[in-house]
């Protein structure tokens, strides 16, 4: 089946304490955004890959495209939505019902390749699948009275790409329509909808970068990443 | 009121797949348990440190302490026990009643002062704050169908140092005795006593090493913080 990588990059860079967008800060010199569609690239040159990006940011993506002399093929990009939700839905919008398709944070630059593997690995039945971790700090939620612990071993912290049957995720999108801001990620989209998701193994490595320490993080991973690729 | 830090440095080292506790493994050339203990003396010299260590390790530590001219006024250290809460209440039982204290993973070498400080002010009435950071994936919960998205904006990921009235704490500790396994940190103790916990923000650089990822990481902040401090 046809496969199909949605990469979502909305940020508008408010948390990094800079003017610039936090995808197009750069890891290793080169933007987060092109480190990502780059993880993509290698893991399957022939997937359609599609960047969301706001509209005011595509005369600079085509800068930076020229500057950095960046080509990929099949890609294309287009403009984002008011909230993620509306994001994604711009991009499923433009694309056919048959496939499989992989739905990514654009600040994800580091996802290995055994990630997207085993989310890809959809079987007969199942209709989504997403990479998550433990959670390693204790956990609490806040509730009246202040907050109370949880019992973190029944807890999962999500990453991307959450990858799902394509004629699926996009129904679930029109349902969810009217209630698009309750929405975090695609899989509760999915769920709101009645399907259920499967959980695969994440990474530690595949951070998602909104602090300036995260890109100092990322930084680090990616160099050691490419050290031991030389060797 | 005396100041004591409580430094708990249980780990066995399995998951850093390595034979060496990843109390003993190393920060820019320094064991990361003699990182955690100065971050607690630079805060406060005179505060009483003790650090809770596996018995068969005291040797070890010995040596290191010998190879790494470590030395520290105000330290002392007691035997681990069964699990963390057994090795907690090893620690308090040397300890006066008299007191606030500090209860701080030995993995976590980067906390900074200002998070101890928040967590030390204790106002007249409070028993307990512990540093807590807003959850940034999306986050599941476990459940008999799979897993379903919780709202991550209820939830917060603790950290350490967690702080407490000592007597309070004490107390706690003995009437938790019989359920020791259940849990995960010392908050949940004491709100099991009884006792309301305050929140107070943690910070992202405060990380627990658990997994050569979070090494890496460690010690690319490490050397940041260390280029910024030289400036």
């Amino acid at each position: 089946m046809k496969r199909y990588i949605v990469i979502v990059a909305g940020g508008k860079g408010l948390r990094m304490k800079t003017d610039i967008p936090k995808q197009f800060l750069c890891i290793a010199g080169k933007p987060v955004l092109m480190r990502t569609i780059e993880a993509f690239d290698r893991w399957d040159s022939n997937a359609e890959k599609i960047v969301v990006l706001p509209k005011e940011q595509f005369d600079y993506w085509n800068e930076l495209c020229q500057k950095y002399s960046f080509s990929i093929s099949n890609l294309r990009i287009v403009p984002g939505g008011e909230t993620r939700f509306h994001s994604v839905k711009n991009a499923l919008d433009t694309m056919p019902t048959e496939g499989i398709v992989g739905i990514h944070d654009g600040v994800r630059p580091l996802v290995p390749a055994q990630v997207i593997d085993e989310c890809f690995d959809l079987k007969p039945g199942e209709y989504g699948a997403i990479p998550a971790v433990p959670v390693t700090d204790s956990l609490r939620q806040i509730d009246a009275s202040g907050s109370h612990a949880e019992d973190r071993s029944r807890f999962r912290t999500v990453q991307t790409p959450q990858v799902f049957d394509l004629r699926t995720l996009k129904a679930a999108y029109e349902k969810g329509l009217p209630t698009a801001h309750s929405f975090t990620d695609d899989a509760s989209v999915m769920e709101a909808a009645g399907h259920h998701i499967k959980l695969v193994e994440g990474s530690c490595q595949n951070i998602k970068i909104t602090t300036p320490t995260d890109l100092l993080i990322a930084n680090a991973i990616f160099e050691q990443n490419n050290a031991a690729c030389q060797k």
